[in-house]
């Protein structure tokens, strides 16, 4: 039988944890906690991942694979590789979830038809990887591999950025124009609600990607703002319609995608 | 009895609008629909109201009032205080609606506790005003009253930015980094899936006070670049609850305006 053992800092939640049937069995202390595992998944946030890998490295039983849930990959690969044994470590990022935290928020479709990137590296053990995947779409999600640099770029494109943009977006207006807000600016801003500290990580750690995805849609909104040029009239319909095209091919992607989940 | 008198330029819309109860009478053409009109509401793109404004300026009965619905209100303002007679118009913008358009999206609940902006210049007749502001006030929208310069500059921060931002972050994503998008990012640029031509008029016609909303979202995303540096995490951490904080101010509002409006 299969049993979850929950470990988290503070005492209430894993009580919570408890009694809705999230966890089976509830550890304070990390290291008892992963005495006896064969998957230990970590979901601290990005920057307090090197510290528990390397305080569970010690009580890890052999054969036991560690993974994670990480928004960024390269610095808690880099740990899991340096400061566990070969081979144990498989970094994931299970792309689910929404602004709210905590176990309350927990449900069990959470993960149905959602993406989960595992990277992988030259040292990873290939049957790891077949197992850590395998668990992820165990719990509905379809998955794909990619190295721990390319995740980073790709999602401080996908993720990141835009999560940086919405604060900006947020910071930017006046508390009259704010007065205006209707429905169309909740949502573009909907993703700066999350909590500041959980995204302060991700964006911190990878900010070297952030700032690379930053400064090329700098470049963009400088040629967008030539659209806006007088004369530029029938080049900014062609870019807005570009814009919704590709968007909406996104969608109807997202649609199929659900529809065989659905199947 | 009131009568809803419909005008389109195509049948095709005409018909289904009479299906569906929108309107009660169609007219194929501008002159002979205001030619009993009290109230003219004007629906077209931004970029045609000029036009239309001129078609039916002989055809109006005495004591009509036009107002219309565009999202950018110095340019119709000015049409219709030099093409109309002096009080005759009044600008509004309802701000109510989706990416959708078309008379099949129609709803009754549309224009429920949404804010619509009427805006009087020191030549609006204040009867004419309060009769359009009851009219909305009618279809259960809250109402405010601004100048059209500071309409489109408000507006330009708070909605054409985010679209014309929307865009472009669209716009700067590789097709490997598209292939990651998860619900955040369809939700951060769901405004972006509108109609090109329709958002064209809009950001061209008020490209003036865009282009100053963009230039200080520049600045801002210059300064958020700083906070991404090594030595930022702190300052990083506020900046993003600051964005969370005044976000979530701006969620209550709403939930405070919606649940007066169901009592």
């Amino acid at each position: 039988t299969c049993h979850i053992i929950g470990y988290g800092h503070r005492a209430e939640t894993l009580k919570r944890a408890l009694e809705i049937g999230a966890i089976d069995i509830a550890y304070a202390d990390p290291q008892a906690a992963v005495q006896e595992a064969e998957l230990v998944i970590l979901c601290t946030p990005v920057g307090l991942l090197g510290s528990i890998i390397e305080e569970i490295a010690p009580a890890l039983p052999p054969g036991a694979l560690v993974t994670d849930v990480g928004s960024t990959k390269q610095s808690v690969v880099h740990a899991g590789d340096t400061k566990l044994p070969a081979g144990v470590f498989i970094g994931s990022h299970p792309m689910a979830g929404s602004e709210k935290r905590g176990v309350e928020y927990a449900r069990a479709d959470l993960f149905q038809n959602a993406l989960c990137i595992l990277t992988p590296t030259p040292a990873t053990d290939p049957v790891a990887l077949s197992k850590v995947t395998a668990f992820w779409k165990m719990l509905g999600m379809r998955t794909t591999h990619l190295s721990p640099l390319d995740h980073d770029r790709l999602i401080a494109d996908i993720s990141h950025l835009p999560h940086a943009l919405a604060a900006a977006l947020v910071m930017v207006q006046s508390d009259p124009a704010l007065a205006l807000a209707g429905n169309g600016f909740l949502d573009t801003t909907r993703i700066a609600g999350g909590d500041g500290n959980l995204w302060k990580d991700i964006l911190h750690d990878n900010r070297q990607q952030v700032r690379q995805s930053l400064s090329r849609l700098l470049l963009e909104l400088q040629s967008l703002d030539r659209l806006l040029d007088d004369s530029q009239a029938s080049a900014l319909v062609e870019y807005l319609n570009a814009a919704a095209a590709r968007r909406d091919t996104l969608v109807q992607r997202k649609l199929r995608e659900n529809a065989s989940g659905l199947l």
